[in-house]
């Protein structure tokens, strides 16, 4: 698993640290939930568990170096209300580690701590506690995200059974076109690009409606390392098979003015993109009231994108799936490798 | 507070970041403390708080730079735990943002995990979630620490009265002469030296006796930034003035063998060196018996070193102290201010 100087560092090699560091893998009786899913939960006695989720942004990795300073600060809360949303939960307080590089501008500093307040307000999240370190590496925030959950509603990973739809919300593959235009952008810019640029830079995960389905979705993720690698996930933690019909994945009105102008393939983006921060969930026939209804309140859109099958567990498979196993080999997730 | 180039980066500067990411100090009525003491205490409807902490242990900033990887991953725990103990709170729970140098050797990866897994055991805490990031820049390990205490039990830092003692555990300015040590080993290499050393790299926060004075106490903080700063922090906090006797203050044998080998004068390092891990609290007559019952029953040794009083509110003065203000000047705690 390591190169020939023994050293990590590609998307393989990080699933061997993910092993290193969490070696026990012994649950005590408080921890209802933990490694293996979106967020853990944690039984404290009352009616509802804790729920606890906690993901690093850092620039040259989820952000280009010297972008947007407010985005980033955003994105370090909306990437882990992304988890609690895939739980169901309600996010209240949060907790931030900060690492500054030395020579960060006064202004940009500024910019980090706005898009991290209007985040933090936006979602109702109190920041409670912090740690800040000066670093000479680049500017990085690790957040920790805790919020609440009745633990008999919570949406888990493992829950999924065959015969149940699996549905997306939202549009996919959009953060991904954006962050592509950021790097490199057209001389011909089109007024559809900025929301595509948005998404990446601004990712507004589906609270209110994973609040609306808990209880009622029998299983949920969100897709932050791209829809192929999280659907898998979900497949291995319920021990079923999920065939995707790929015709049905939807996609934006701005990201079909992006494939008509530079004439590329959605499908890739939209497959193993990442960052999506949507809700991939499968339910059952008795849910159809339940997820309908979610859908009115929180204003959330959702398609149909395939079945839960008995066979061919951990499996995702279905026509326009690339090789149909190992997505992660073909588009590997890089650096991004979150428990 | 910043320079000619708007650039942040010293000590006081950083105070100025705190303040920009903590902006909105509005405390919902879950937030029994939040920003401003060593955890948050959030309150859940049960007989007991949650307690959280965040610290970030970076490489270069609170190790030396290949250094002891299984001592690193042990600190990443270690001064969370310290942040509980003066809390008097019970940890269970842990979640971990590890930012990994792309070129991490196998090796040393395999000794960072061996160091938190030997933490996490000794202190019995379950790791329940994480986060890995390839990074260009420094091994760091950001832990966010979860425990329980009961409110009314928890100590805080504004609870400190005129009229009470101050006291602190254990001894002080090990762990800073034992880092000058490392960086500077001198060819006499004396045995006591190596307590030094192990001092500074796997600190032993004394979180039986914060459990054992929780409820008794009237104000604990851990020693982290320096004994000077700490119990400024404690004095601003409670709105007291915190007479110190600096004579009194202890110090271990193998400090008394580096102090006269080298000939150096201990009393700086003791004031202001850092990274102790031990626990300053205040308390009165009527504590006497439990602060001592506590001492037995954790194994733990305290001193008292000095007495809480009305005048000078928020100051820390004495014969010893230097400048009998503003010791952050004169020591200045650099790159590590935490909240």
């Amino acid at each position: 698993m390591t190169d020939r100087e023994g050293r990590i560092g590609t998307a393989g090699e990080f699933a061997l640290i993910e092993e290193l560091f969490h070696r026990d893998r012994s649950r005590p009786a408080d921890v209802h939930a933990g490694i293996g899913d979106d967020a853990a939960l944690l039984a404290h006695g009352g009616d509802a568990d804790w729920v606890a989720a906690v993901d690093t942004v850092e620039e040259g990795v989820h952000a280009l170096p010297g972008g947007d300073a407010a985005a980033l600060g955003w994105k370090a809360v909306a990437v882990n209300v992304s988890d609690l949303a895939a739980m169901g939960a309600r996010p209240r307080h949060a907790l931030l580690a900060a690492s500054l590089p030395k020579d960060l501008a006064r202004e940009r500093a500024g910019l980090l701590a706005d898009g991290l307040q209007e985040a933090l307000e936006t979602w109702g999240i109190a920041l409670v506690g912090g740690d800040t370190v000066a670093t000479p590496g680049p500017l990085a925030l690790s957040l920790t995200l805790l919020g609440r959950v009745a633990p008999e509603r919570a949406l888990r990973r493992d829950g999924a059974r065959p015969g149940e739809t699996v549905y997306v919300t939202g549009t996919l593959g959009d953060a991904a076109a954006g962050l592509e235009l950021l790097r490199d952008p057209p001389a011909d810019w089109l007024p559809a690009y900025d929301l595509l640029v948005e998404r990446h830079l601004r990712p507004r995960p589906p609270l209110a409606y994973g609040q609306g389905i808990a209880g009622v979705a029998s299983a949920a993720i969100d897709v932050s390392d791209g829809l192929l690698a999280d659907l898998r996930h979900l497949a291995s933690a319920s021990g079923v098979g999920l065939e995707l019909d790929t015709a049905r994945l939807p996609l934006s009105a701005p990201m079909g003015e992006w494939s008509w102008a530079t004439g590329r393939d959605p499908l890739p983006l939209a497959l193993s993109g990442g960052e999506d921060f949507e809700l991939v969930f499968a339910a059952g026939e008795e849910a159809f009231e339940g997820i309908h209804r979610a859908k009115y309140e929180a204003d959330t859109r959702f398609t149909p994108i395939g079945r839960v099958v008995a066979e061919r567990p951990g499996e995702v498979f279905g026509a326009g799936v690339p090789g149909e196993s190992g997505g992660y080999d073909h588009f590997p997730a890089e650096e991004r490798d979150g428990a």
